[in-house]
């Protein structure tokens, strides 16, 4: 192994720190680089490079963007009285691939875990009361992960909007369970997803 | 979809490009991506960059190297008479992890494939013969991947040195065939214990 040229052995090691990456796998991708033509290498390395300076999160939703408020957030086109909490920023990729949802969304960037102290002030809860807050959400929809955290987090959620703020007229409604428990949103097929947006029901 | 960032989608794009990577696990490397330290994704990207703008190929042995020859043919310790074939510069890594083998190597990058019309030409196949040629190689050991094209390279390229150079002395030799360590003999193929049998030794 002394023998194995530096640059071949780092980039080894930067590809085996991706989550779901071994050291097989990652010796794999870096002989692939070594054989790939220099433009293709080039246009991965520039694409992890702009992805780190030009992206930010909307002030707004939390969501991952080039430019702040968001594409959505900005898109006069989509419904103004709806938000859609998830966790992640996939999620909302995972919903706007369905064509399904035209409101607003929430990215919570994790859910409450009290078990790992994740708390109201891990997660940008107090940023989505504060929205609600203004009075023009009509309907508040939970698309959380199905499974104890997620729910959780929606209930948990549900209970602060109900009791902090003063929004009787506020629908509250969480994605139909045509998804089963423990399955990850990120994963769920786009018809299965799509339905289950069409069936929400009241939290 | 439309509303997605241009960087990101870009970086998904890029990942899905590589071996065994779809467009999810594209999907899960980006958002990891997003979220670590600046500093770690440079060192990817700049570790991308460098493994094409600083590794060349030995001109003796055809393994990835830094330098000209590379450390292994300029190493005056290792045994300059024995020459371990290889198809990939990876299988020189896993056979300098066994620390079991001393010797030269020589990266054929490919195997013959006539279904494939991989023929002498596409592989390094006459740069062996002309290392063979000079007369002071004592042994060459084939490592070719076990399997029909790999057994098959190995022949044809055993032929070769037969038949067009006049180096009698030389041994060839091909890496045992049997039972890999820690695996179970109810499961081995009859191909794999077959061969185990035929190669039998003294206990």
């Amino acid at each position: 192994m002394s023998d194995i040229a530096p640059p071949v052995a780092a980039l080894v090691e930067e590809f085996a720190k991706l989550p779901g990456i071994g050291v097989k796998t990652a010796q794999r991708l870096t002989f692939h680089v070594l054989r790939c033509p220099t433009d293709q290498a080039r246009r991965l390395a520039e694409a992890i490079m702009r992805v780190k300076e030009s992206i930010i999160y909307c002030s707004r939703c939390f969501n991952i963007t080039e430019k702040d408020p968001c594409p959505i957030c900005s898109n006069p086109a989509r419904e103004q009285d709806t938000i859609c909490v998830v966790e992640e920023p996939m999620d909302v990729l995972a919903l706007e691939k369905t064509g399904a949802y035209k409101g607003l969304y929430h990215v919570l960037h994790g859910a409450l875990s009290p078990m790992n102290g994740i708390g109201r002030k891990e997660i940008r809860m107090d940023e989505l009361l504060r929205r609600l807050e203004r009075g023009t959400i009509r309907e508040v929809i939970f698309a959380t992960n199905p499974g104890f955290e997620g729910d959780y987090t929606a209930r948990a959620i549900e209970r602060c909007i109900k009791t902090e703020l003063s929004v009787p007229e506020v629908r509250i409604t969480t994605l139909a369970r045509g998804l089963s428990m423990g399955s990850s949103l990120e994963y769920a097929d786009e018809d299965t997803l799509g339905r289950a947006i069409e069936g929400r029901r009241e939290l």
